[in-house]
Parts: C-alpha cells; structure tokens; sequence
C-alpha cells in the first residue's frame, strides 16, 4: 500500500510537469516586479477575462496575440537607440576596409567620435551609415556580426551589456502571457535582423515572432553554395503606420494586446485595440531618471506626446517606470 | 481498494490527455493514404531521425520547420491555378461596375468566357486582373470576400469545391510532422491574403505561418475608423528565388524539410537542403491522370523538369502521385 502510494504519487509528478503552466498561473504572483496599482491591474484583469472559458470576454487561444515594441518598451533607447550603438561600432570595425571614410561624411564624424555631428545629416546620413554596416554581406554573416557584438558590447553610460538592460517587469509579462496562451511578437522599428540572433534567448520570442524594418535581400549561389545577400536598399520601415502594416504581413491577424512606449507605437496601439471585442493597450511612459531615463514630449529618441494625450480617452493603461516597477533590470 | 484503483486510472487517463502526441505517434500507421515505398519510407526515416533524443541527427522542436508549397503540392493547380478561377469569378462578379470592362482586355475576354485570350497578354495582362480584383478594398473586405467564395464556388471540372481537391496523403503528412514537434509553413507563389481566411481550417495552417505573394497596403483612417487598404501594387512575388528570401522574411530560420511540385519550388528545395544537420526535399511529381492529373516539362502551370533531373542526385524524394497515394483527395 505504501509502495502503491508513493508509486501514484511520483506518476502524479511526472505528469503534473506536462500540466499546461496555465492552469498553475494564479498560485504565485506573476508579476513580482510591479507594484500593486492600476496598472498591474489592468494586465491581469485582462488576461484573466480573456483566458476563462466562461467569461464572456473568452478569446480562444488561436487569436491571443499580444505585440510589444522593442526599443523603450522591453529595453532601453537613451541616449539613442542601440541599434545605432551597433552601427558606429561597426563602422570603426570596418574603417581599415574604408580609408575613404576619413574624410566622408557621416563617417568621419563617427570615425572621430563625434556622434552628434554624425547624426546631424538626419535620415540620409543614417540610411548611409546602415547600408554601410547592414548590406553587401551575407545573412549568416550578418547575424555573426550581431551576435559578437550583442554578447560583448556595454552601454557607454551604465556599462551593462545591452542585454542587460531588458526590463524585467516586461519580461514577466511575456511569460505571464505565454503561460496563458498567447503567442508574444516583437513589432519594433529596429531591424528585423539585428533583433533576431538574440530575442530567443533574451526574451523568449522565436526568430519567427519578430518583425521589424528591413532591407532587401538576394538569393543568389557563391561558389555553388545557396546564399542571401543583403542588399543595400530599403524593404521596409516597421514604424508608425508601417507597424500595423507588418502585423498584417506577417501575423495576418490582429492583435488583442499591444506594448509600447512612443508616438511610433501610436499606430499599432489604435489598431489593435480598434478591434471588436475585448482589448488591450499599454504605453511604458520613462518617469525614472534615477534608475532609468525621464523622457516623453521633448525627447529625440522615444517622443511620447500624442499616446500621453489620448491614452485616458483610449483606455489605454499608462505604465508609470518610477511607481509601478520595483524593479527595472533584471 | 476498487475505489482508490478507479480513481487513480481516471486521473491517468486524464493525465495521459495531456501527454504530448508525439509519444503515440508510432502507435498506427501515421500516413494511411501512402502506399509502402521509397517515397513514404523517407518521410518516416526522416522525422524519426530528427526526433529521437539518442539520434545523432537529432533537431531540437524550435528549429523543427517545414515549408509547403501550395498550389500542386497541397491541392490541385489545373488546368490552372485555383486563385485565376477567382479572378475570373471576381471580374464577372464586378462588372455592373466596370461598363468599360466590356471593351477593354484582357476584361473582354474573361466576360465573353474565353480564359485562353484573357491570359495571352501574359504577365501584364495578369498583373491588370489581380489589381482589378485584389487592391482598392480592406483586407477584411478582401477576406469576406474569398470566404464567400472558397466556400461555394466549384472546380469546372470535378464540381468540387476547390478545397475539396487537396491532396489527403499530404494532409496526413501535416498531420504527422505537427504531431512531432514541427511547425508547418505554407510557402506560396499563390497571394498570401488569398490563402489565409481558409488554411486553418482546411489544413491546419494558421495565418501567421502562410508565406505567399503580396501586395502592399496602406494604413488610414477611414471615418475615424483605421483599416488597412489593399494597393494596386505589387509588394513581393513569393517564387523561384523569392521562396528563399520569403522564409527569411517571415520565418527567420531555415526549414528542415520542404516541399514542392515544380520548378517554382528549386531554390526552396535547394536553400532548405544546403543547410547543414539532417535535411529532406520532396518533389510531388503529378502522373495520375485518372485520379488528378498528369503534367511535368511541358506544362504551362507547375513545369517541372529541372527538379525532375536534380532530385535523384540532390538526394530529394519524388512521389509518383499515382503509385505512392492510395488516395487523392480526402
């Protein structure tokens, strides 16, 4: 009888670690990094009217989407977007290949340190500086390139690894919301595949769940061996209107939950919540100059103006970093 | 005793509900529609080698993918592709608003039913008639629209639905490559809006893994309203080279195993078995001209002929439609 029992109990076990994590879900708090407040409300309230089978908001779990913007929403952007951090490191990296960038603009700006000056040139100049770095190789290579550096590279002002400086709230609404049936999406502004080599492993979002800007690309043989080119010319730009466009492109349904934290989200927060039925928006509005950056009207980088005007009349949740997070990097 | 014993065999069964597919995959024959052969015995080897722990060709389930063609891979493409019966339908249906369609071609033809002048502009002509028919509306217009249609109109020739003419062998291997931890990918020179409002239900497929041919859309606001408009723009032609550039695009990761029917297939087959670790390419070639029909090198709709000489020496599986299946459509 004791056998039999301790028999049951570790078949019990066994098959309690296939038991979907959702139904676990309410046992501990999922969000320990948020403090209590309306705006951990408004996450959980949601997800739970969604997911219980007899609440008349029920989304099945096919159609639980939930899109988040990348830069400012699940990492930091200040003083500039990381990506461009990536760009100028790159492009000291290739200036033996480049005597020429000495004396060229944006190049030598950079070359000289000055990145004020390189930036100066506004979407032309940085559309050079990216096809200088992100084309005329190939896809592997580039995402070789991309993982050196993510994996090595700090921040110039915390001197963390920009990995590092992932929020950790959001990440806990990422397993939160897969642990409840959502399939999580990347939808950011920054290139599709800069994001790629390392999303898995930082956030948990497969290569196929992210969407972002691109350039085009060529499928070409070198040497009999199949190979994609990048090339140096824009496919497409994931920001503003473009965000909900890529939903479309690539999800090909709307989504029920949307993330971000800048006027460049404004778009794909006013479609996902246009839907019918249940929905959800939320801005992550930058009030912490201490742990983090205070930003919104007046910022370059992340302007936050219009989502901080509409949000009430939206119903979308603001996201206050200073209170509502106990914690900003893991 | 009885009592306790009952109980615990309930709790197992349900347990057992729980337990993924996999582990009961080899319990009945997984593809009943294949007779035994070259051709289904390659399928089986191959996932079994890429989903065994202990397999030294081992594949971990996030890198399990695998791409479909659709059109004569999926279900039937002749005498022409399905998508082209709904054009035709479309112009017909559309020409109480079109009175200068009753002149200008290739409109005059389709009206007057003769489908070979309509098509002897060639591309152009084509292009004329997808843009008539795809662009100007939503995209929910455009779904409602090929839902009303894929639900009732009927091949010419079997007076099936078209959705009634794919291929139950290859259902069973969609069937079975999920079961084992794959996710299954439509890879379509067919339009990817087309596609969507119906591959879910006929295979499975969900929206978000449906790569094909695109125009490009738009974002606004229509009475305070946001909706994405269809443009009369090309956006990205999924064929040939662009299958390769296409699941980068959506994918991000490079298949495992693909399959295709013609030579719009080649640089998938080939992208997706130049990869390194186990790799499988399979060839639908169409011999049956009873059951379906028969057509390689010198068909206008799904040539094949470079495959045909590649395969054997490319180590890809071709399935002699009339020998392997036991069973053509469902």
């Amino acid at each position: 009888m004791a056998n039999k029992r301790r028999t049951v109990s570790i078949v019990a076990a066994v098959m309690c670690s296939l038991v979907p994590a959702t139904m676990n879900a309410h046992a501990t708090d999922p969000l320990p990094s948020w403090n209590d407040g309306k705006a951990k409300q408004s996450i959980v309230e949601f997800v739970q009217k969604v997911t219980s089978p007899d609440s008349p908001d029920f989304v099945p779990p096919a159609e639980r989407i939930a899109t988040f913007d990348n830069d400012g929403t699940l990492w930091s952007e200040q003083p500039m977007y990381f990506q461009a951090f990536f760009v100028f490191d790159r492009i000291r990296a290739l200036e033996p290949q480049h005597p020429e960038w000495k004396t060229q603009e944006p190049f030598a700006s950079v070359l000289k340190g000055d990145m004020k000056s390189a930036l100066a040139g506004g979407e032309h100049s940085l559309a050079q500086m990216v096809m200088a770095t992100h084309a005329g190789i190939t896809n592997e290579e580039f995402e070789k390139t991309v993982t050196a550096w993510i994996t090595t590279a700090k921040h110039p002002k915390t001197g963390r690894l920009y990995t590092e400086m992932v929020f950790q709230p959001m990440l806990e609404v990422l397993t939160y919301l897969r642990a409840n049936g959502f399939r999580t999406y990347i939808v950011s502004g920054g290139g599709i595949e800069f994001m790629r080599p390392w999303c898995e492993r930082v956030y948990g979002i497969p290569p196929e769940q992210v969407v972002g800007s691109s350039i085009k690309t060529k499928y070409e043989l070198r040497d009999g061996k199949p190979v994609l080119i990048r090339l140096p010319e824009l496919n497409f730009i994931d920001d503003k209107e473009g965000k909900p466009v890529g939903i479309q492109q690539h999800i090909g349904r709307r989504p029920i939950m949307a993330f971000g934290n800048s006027d460049g989200d404004f778009q794909m927060l006013e479609w996902t919540t246009a839907g019918t039925g249940a929905r959800f928006g939320l801005i992550v509005h930058h009030t912490d100059s201490v742990r983090e950056f205070a930003y919104d009207r007046d910022s370059s980088v992340g302007r936050l103006a219009k989502g901080l005007d509409e949000a009430n009349g939206r119903g979308w949740t603001v996201v206050d970093m200073q209170n509502d997070w106990t914690q900003i990097y893991p």
